[in-house]
């Protein structure tokens, strides 16, 4: 059984029985989310570019990688691509996968999958949704460690990200 | 302006009018959350102590640093305090801060409140809400890379967490 409350974008919050593993059921509420790509874009000189985006849930700017959610019958490597285009101005023609994580197990199912993003280069493509304000920027791995110490980069899939790159010989 | 649309346990959807930089106005729906503790426990032999617990959005067990949501008039602190030793049995007489971090931008409100957990010992307190299923594990800060880097550990609070504590030295 699963009822849903309420739709947005391609977002729904429903309700729904679940069976646990003592085979007790309970009634859930889930952000039901189609999943979203995550990438690392790295440049041929070993900087990291991110974007300085407000974010109206929590009325600031927030420092990120850039990211998205897929669409119908995208791809999590094509939603990567499409993502960095739009939100950079970049393309890259190499993709590696760095796998998966979950933001928020508690009552999302969102899926985030990650990517690095290597031979980047310059499009002209670069387009914002209406409640997307965006500036690119680019970092060193050295200012991005002082700015996760310093709660100046406080979201959690950027760090992730990033924590998987080193761990998997990426930076 | 804001709208309730729907309210689950201490969470909120709500539909809410916001001012970009721009000036422009755009209406947002954000899941409003009043806030979490995650908990690094540390033990003495430098073990790090997770759960194992089954999330009903997502159908699976995910291994994760020990976390809740904040009660009404709690601090951080105290919900690190008490969800620490509901979730795992142990209580810890030494908490450190390690800053904040945001799990959703795109559409939560939630910031978690990070701490480390040292000087630990066992209680008798071992208290699981009726929707949560859980196994306390302790693992080496080796087993726990190791488990990241092969998607066995996907959750963003207990990778951000970790990563945060070895930037600021405490692993």
């Amino acid at each position: 059984m699963s009822k849903v409350i309420h739709k947005w974008k391609s977002i729904s919050l429903i309700e729904e029985n679940v069976t646990l593993p003592t085979n007790v059921v309970v009634k859930h509420t889930t952000i039901n989310h189609p999943g979203a790509a995550v990438i690392l874009p790295i440049t041929s000189s070993g900087k990291i570019i991110l974007i300085n985006q407000f974010r109206p849930s929590l009325k600031k700017w927030l420092l990120e990688l850039p990211a998205g959610t897929m669409e119908i019958d995208e791809t999590p490597l094509q939603c990567a691509q499409r993502e960095l285009e739009e939100e950079t101005g970049y393309s890259a023609t190499s993709f590696q996968s760095l796998g998966q994580v979950t933001p928020l197990a508690g009552f999302c199912d969102e899926i985030q999958h990650l990517f690095v993003a290597k031979d980047l280069s310059l499009t002209t493509r670069f387009e914002c949704d209406e409640d997307e304000v965006i500036e690119v920027i680019e970092l060193s791995l050295e200012e991005l460690h002082d700015k996760i110490r310093h709660d100046q980069i406080t979201d959690t899939k950027t760090i992730a990200c990033l924590s998987k790159a080193q761990l998997c010989g990426h930076l």
